[in-house]
């Protein structure tokens, strides 16, 4: 139960497949900033302890899929590098309110929504992928769960701090913003393009 | 072999004893910092590919650390939360120079003397701490190994970069800056005051 206000079409694989070494670079990147984004929570909320196992447990289980993904880089000859970013990443940071009230479980929220994206993707790419690059394609159906488990901690994470109604409502909210984001035809290749 | 400029007198052991909880809590925001530290550099370097794997190795290491830490705090009843910091970072920071040919030079320097400081005082804290928490101290002789291992990692990434005679002389400049900066007498009870 991922709940995501969309689903990807079925013209999304292929065109990732069709650009995968910019996909996996992508990928990579977003590894690295899930982590990021999870240390940026730990040093902004030291007062929270319930955040600080989880989000520190969270952020090594990125880093360990970005190792992973530089892996398959260079395993198909495809340096790490610069990307110019995606638009997705920050148009979905647009939901987050700045006020103290709110800022901590909207900035769950969205992590718990790019996680089920995430996923939803993957297992589009584990179907699609075995004719390509089975290996990538194995590697990518092995990262499931953990995408999944990822999306209930953050939510399990906001409902330490707020009632599970409140959590639920802004969810459906951030998800439909999310949805809004995807439907705009982002034209980069990218996971969330 | 950790390339200090001095090494820590017999009353600094004694004095963060005394103050154990305090040292501990300060422990626990240090390992996060060091985790901190490695992604953000892992953000600034992204056309340095040499750096991704081995740093990205090395803030896992560190957040498993300060879950490590969070545990003996819990054990002990120690809430974690947010703590003043100590002077020490701020004031050894001072030996990044901002220019882009020495940045990455000097921030990988300052990561491997604070790992060598850590490494040493470690050791203080594992021989003398038997009495007081025995757990305590076996866990400080088990990441022994680890804070050397960091401490050779930064200047093997350094080596990367510049060479061993440009490392070897900078690092004895930083080495030396650490030490003035404990000359100090830096009056919190921290690991590194």
């Amino acid at each position: 139960m991922l709940h995501l206000a969309s689903a990807t079409g079925p013209d999304w694989a292929p065109r990732a497949i069709a650009h995968l070494d910019e996909v996996l670079l992508d990928h990579a990147h977003l590894e690295k900033k899930a982590a990021g984004a999870a240390v940026t929570l730990l040093f902004r909320y030291p007062e929270h302890a319930a955040l600080q196992k989880p989000l520190s447990e969270l952020a090594r289980e990125e880093l360990s899929h970005f190792e992973g993904v530089l892996r398959h880089l260079e395993r198909r000859g495809v340096p790490f590098a610069r990307q110019k970013p995606g638009r997705y990443p920050g148009r979905l940071h647009r939901a987050i309110r700045s006020d103290p009230k709110h800022q901590l479980l909207d900035s769950l929220l969205v992590g718990s929504v790019i996680e089920a994206r995430s996923c939803e993707r993957f297992g589009l790419l584990a179907d699609a992928l075995p004719a390509v690059d089975s290996a990538l394609a194995a590697y990518y159906r092995s990262l499931l769960a953990a995408e999944a488990r990822h999306h209930r901690e953050y939510l399990r994470l906001a409902e330490c701090f707020h009632s599970s109604d409140e959590v639920q409502t802004r969810l459906e909210e951030v998800a439909q913003h999310e949805a809004l984001v995807l439907a705009e035809n982002l034209p980069e290749a990218r996971l969330h393009g």
